[in-house]
């Protein structure tokens, strides 16, 4: 298809090129222009989009592009762009690209425009005001529908969505909302505030509100579109359920990152630079190993024993991993069920109850097939470890097992009491804390036996 | 609320309590009802219901919940509830509760539902045909808006959206979509097929495919329906966006899951029995347990040196976990990077070349750090831990981060390549794997400082 295209470029051959484009869905010809490796090409293909898609066009492409088409289009031409296009994707871009690339766009920009974007790229970011759009269809609670029905045919081309209306009554105040399906099976004459949503049935959502809120709201209701209200309820924009969906992705991502112990950043990977990359990880490694001084310390009192028992030291990773993953799987779950909803810091003895049997059941099993592993070893390479020895190492597992399934289920619940992000008790950080636990545990059982001579 | 309605069910106030559940929205009348602690206090309010609401109010309960209202009520009103259904939560419903239950359910359904029902239960989990409707407007491209207009305003209460309309062929083909927005903004009088979206701008799924490519091509052209197809193109179901949002959310807990190495469940955490949830944790437990016999090996095969120099074995936690951390730091990136398709496998050397110079940051940062970490250490406890061996352990953390974020951003692409899911070489694996070569390193270099007799 590139190909295709840049030769058809190449030869002139535009008519048939603009003939092309209008029969292309606008996601396409973006994903396509980006594979455009030349930008004069990207340019001059951009150029001969049908007017009414280019800028639907503009708003799916990388900011790379973006930024190089703003440097290379006419002054008319990126008037004509950033008016037709949605305020959400507006600012979207905005605030991906250059400085001088904003400037730029917004003196190309009416006043009224350039106010209203100023507005919204003043949010906060992943507040509800700064990824909502204005482009909705809102009318006086006291129309008619056939009146209703009038204003969306008329308006509907500019809108972002048409299916859910908002209802006003004389101050502005968002009283209710309606769907186009409501209106549509509504006698004529009816008036709006007699099929409206209302009350209690009325959803929305705050400008300040986090994005996060206002996903979960229309995760909740399963609504297409969550009006933005501010602090005298007067609606001031809507978030459409494509966006919606784009704050669930990040949102997961983040959580993605905080559990592997990165700051969390909104910048594609290929994208960050090698110094980014490197702030957002090097502070949490550096924590850990600090944090690793303890359980360096307590093998260094345990030095001394370490060295006279044959196996003791060869299974200190094999019990620290096995800790770790014990624990890690049991935090992944619980972090994601209070993500999710599913679980509450309430739960947590039934967590506990449930994690504590099912340690017993995994200690066991681990503790098990241990011993038969550390028997199969000694058979093929004679080593000297005592029979007594494995007896501790299995006993130490049981015991690690059971001890990293309860941290694992209650530092996240613990976390999310302390108001703190409950993703950050995941692997990693369960994994250093489990360590230092496991290594006492093991000492302390290798020390009893010590103690009775029977290793 | 909740202890308002028990009260109002106590003093029979039935008819207050159908005002009320008139002005509430279903989602939270299922949530409060689920806050009820009685069962048959329940099953009392579900049938004080409007109607028009109970299949909707019924759907958004708990299975339990659910299956004790079956239990309850009487045949007439089963059958009511199961046609007043739409297919994909009658099937979601079924799919959850036990078989005496199905049976009930089915035996109460008229045969056209029990058929429809039975042929959804028969689609594969997780494809498209398995969460697919069948409530959508269909009309043949033939009609003009106007008709296409009556039609869906006579329909228009029985349909899960009516927001896309899809359009046939005289065969029943699927020949192209057409938005409610693009009909109420045409003249009554254009044929549909000159105004529907059809050829390359037709997008549809077949009942086959998997649910995540469905959710990917959802996100991707930012659809609020998506049409579902048999291997004849003939239109068979939709899926809407709000069973697409519950796809990617089981996507994203999937993945969480799979990173913390438990085998995936689709059961609520708090429901899962404790022989579940140790099935889905022991099997890779026991495999990463045993994979430690290399380290315990490793180990072993230097354990005479270790005991000889003061500071080795004690370093070995700190080494491990921090080259694990590494590595998980960026296989999550890459995982996570795969999965939006922000990273393809074509990127490796890019990829590589980044955390090649990320790694010489990190293993230069910590290798520093670390070097005055274990100084003052020596100079508070007075060890007699010779700064040669200082060296040895900073050393060994440098060249153990740079292979760590190497094996990090390498497997994760390999599997991509092997069609294996990325998302098992997360931490866990990643750990296992550079713990065995961080100690390989870390001999290494203390046996050249030993052969120099500089430890």
């Amino acid at each position: 298809m590139v190909e295709i295209i840049s030769k058809m470029l190449a030869n002139n051959k535009f008519s048939a090129i603009k003939e092309m484009l209008i029969e292309m869905n606008v996601v396409d010809i973006a994903a396509m222009m980006e594979e455009i490796e030349d930008e004069e090409n990207q340019v001059r293909l951009f150029r001969l989009l049908p007017k009414s898609s280019s800028a639907d066009v503009f708003s799916y492409l990388d900011s790379d592009i973006q930024t190089n088409i703003v440097a290379a289009i006419t002054s008319n031409e990126l008037s004509f762009l950033i008016e037709d296009m949605f305020i959400d994707d507006a600012v979207d871009f905005l605030e991906e690209v250059p400085a001088n690339v904003v400037t730029r766009v917004l003196a190309h920009a009416n006043s009224e425009t350039r106010n209203l974007i100023n507005k919204f790229l003043q949010y906060p970011e992943n507040s509800a005001g700064s990824i909502m759009t204005i482009e909705m269809v809102s009318f006086p609670e006291t129309y008619t529908v056939k009146r209703a029905i009038q204003e969306i045919r008329h308006t509907a081309l500019d809108k972002e969505t048409i299916y859910t209306c908002y209802c006003m009554d004389d101050k502005r105040k968002l009283v209710g909302t309606v769907p186009l399906r409501r209106l549509i099976v509504s006698p004529e004459d009816t008036l709006i505030k007699d099929i409206m949503y209302d009350d209690d049935q009325l959803i929305f959502v705050n400008t300040m509100d986090d994005q996060e809120e206002v996903a979960d709201i229309a995760k909740k209701y399963d609504l297409l579109s969550i009006p933005v209200c501010d602090k005298e309820q007067r609606l001031v924009g809507i978030i459409t359920i494509d966006d919606i969906v784009d704050v669930i992705e990040e949102e997961n991502t983040e959580d993605f990152e905080k559990m592997a112990l990165l700051l969390p950043s909104e910048d594609e990977y290929l994208k960050t630079n090698v110094f980014k990359l490197y702030k957002n990880r090097i502070i949490w490694l550096m924590i850990l190993m600090i944090s690793a001084t303890f359980t360096g310390q307590i093998i260094e009192g345990f030095e001394s024993k370490l060295s006279l028992i044959a196996g003791l030291t060869a299974a200190i990773p094999m019990l620290m991993d096995t800790g770790g993953n014990s624990g890690n799987q049991v935090s992944t779950l619980v972090i994601r069920g209070l993500a999710l909803g599913d679980i509450k810091p309430a739960d947590y003895f039934r967590v506990l109850w449930k994690e504590i049997r099912v340690a017993l059941l995994c200690g066991l099993s681990l503790a098990v097939v241990n011993y038969a592993r550390m028997w199969i070893i000694k058979a093929v390479t004679g080593s000297d470890v005592s029979s007594n020895t494995f007896i501790v190492v299995c006993l130490a597992m049981f015991c690690a097992v059971i001890v990293a399934k309860s941290i694992g289920c209650t530092l996240p619940i613990v976390a999310k009491l302390l108001k703190l992000d409950p993703a950050l008790m995941a692997g990693p950080m369960i994994t250093t804390i489990v360590d230092a636990l496991t290594l006492l545990i093991y000492f302390g059982i290798a020390n009893i036996f010590i103690g009775y001579n029977l290793i």
